[in-house]
């Protein structure tokens, strides 16, 4: 790893950090199939801030989380009341990281300075960030919501340059989304993927820098 | 119907005019379950149109097209050669209008001037309106390939406002596509939702300002 000599690292949130896989737990409570409904449920999340960006309609990512699950309720034609989906909601306020995160944040955290970038509220990220009690190994924690659009606008990841003060070059961006990994290396930045399931990249530009598995085997890969 | 008095119609092309399910059958000769493969195509294709507009990377319908089946046949891992990939594009150039398509769309253009608005590239456009033999009933044929974007980015619908010299307000926009819903009647068009699926309209903006199943509907709408 002599090529990737970078001088701070930004991590992407939900699916990288945190385990939107998790949600599935409370999708129990209203949904037959909690896996098809959080699956149907995250894939909508996203596709609507991939339209709110390229419409130029920003609204937040709790907003855009309400309107998708209110989507999905309909598709899976279920009945749920207000509180089922206060608390559907609530399962983004208690994120539950990767395992092996909390032990390799701060191997990583002690030779380089860390960021978040995420779509996620500036709300969402506090409270996200307290609860798994993750929120001191980060310098930065850089919300889309400064720029009013979502990854893979270049508009954020310039955000994330502006803010961490470093070389396009010098700055590492570790993502679990394919979307987020080819925006960042289009953008410029050094890119990790954090490829959990062997899932495939989507062929929409240059390829990433670095693959890994884990937090673990990209600690080691920088060592 | 009194409150649409509009002078002017543009259409979408893929999904509305003619039918994307229809690429299904040429998906029989490389996939187990044609269905899912083309519904995948069709998904990954548009989400591309969207990642590429967000990120200021066009590139042009049937680039991405080609790409969204590249991904398609190794999620799905097929083993597809050169010949029969180029078969499966093919399809995109040998479009089904939906049945109706063919006698309504002389009945409304004898009272207002048509357009095509679609994400196709110019050739795609030319040769399937062309083969279809529709395309004397439209006065322009409009690619997002002139602005470099894609649906439902508003300098898309702000190309169709330029070259159909009409007011916001009396272009009647018509999509099958629910973020091309969204997207025209946040610009300003009025807007025709065409559902022929009874699909959920994605809750994203301004409702449109009618709904109808077919293109009948829609002429009988406007008498």
């Amino acid at each position: 790893m002599a090529a990737l000599k970078v001088k701070g690292i930004a991590f992407d949130m939900y699916g990288t950090i945190v385990d939107v896989g998790a949600v599935t737990e409370a999708c129990k409570a209203v949904a037959p199939d909690p896996v098809a409904f959080n699956t149907q449920w995250r894939a909508k999340q996203l596709e609507y801030t991939f339209l709110r960006g390229l419409m130029g309609r920003y609204q937040d990512f709790w907003r855009v989380s309400e309107q998708a699950l209110q989507f999905t309720i309909q598709r899976f034609r279920l009945e749920v009341g207000p509180e089922q989906r206060q608390r559907l909601m609530e399962a983004w306020l208690h994120p539950s990281p990767y395992p092996e995160v909390a032990t390799a944040l701060p191997r990583l955290g002690e030779r380089y300075p860390l960021a978040v970038v995420s779509n996620g509220s500036p709300r969402m990220l506090r409270i996200g960030l307290e609860r798994t009690g993750l929120r001191s190994h980060f310098r930065w924690v850089i919300s889309v919501d400064q720029v009013k659009t979502y990854k893979p606008s270049p508009r954020v990841y310039q955000l994330a340059l502006k803010q961490m003060r470093l070389g396009k070059a010098e700055i590492l961006f570790v993502s679990s989304n394919s979307f987020d990994v080819v925006g960042a290396k289009g953008f410029g930045f050094r890119v990790c993927w954090i490829n959990r399931t062997d899932a495939l990249l989507d062929p929409l530009g240059p390829k990433p820098d670095l693959t890994v598995h884990s937090f673990d085997e990209l600690a080691a890969a920088l060592r």
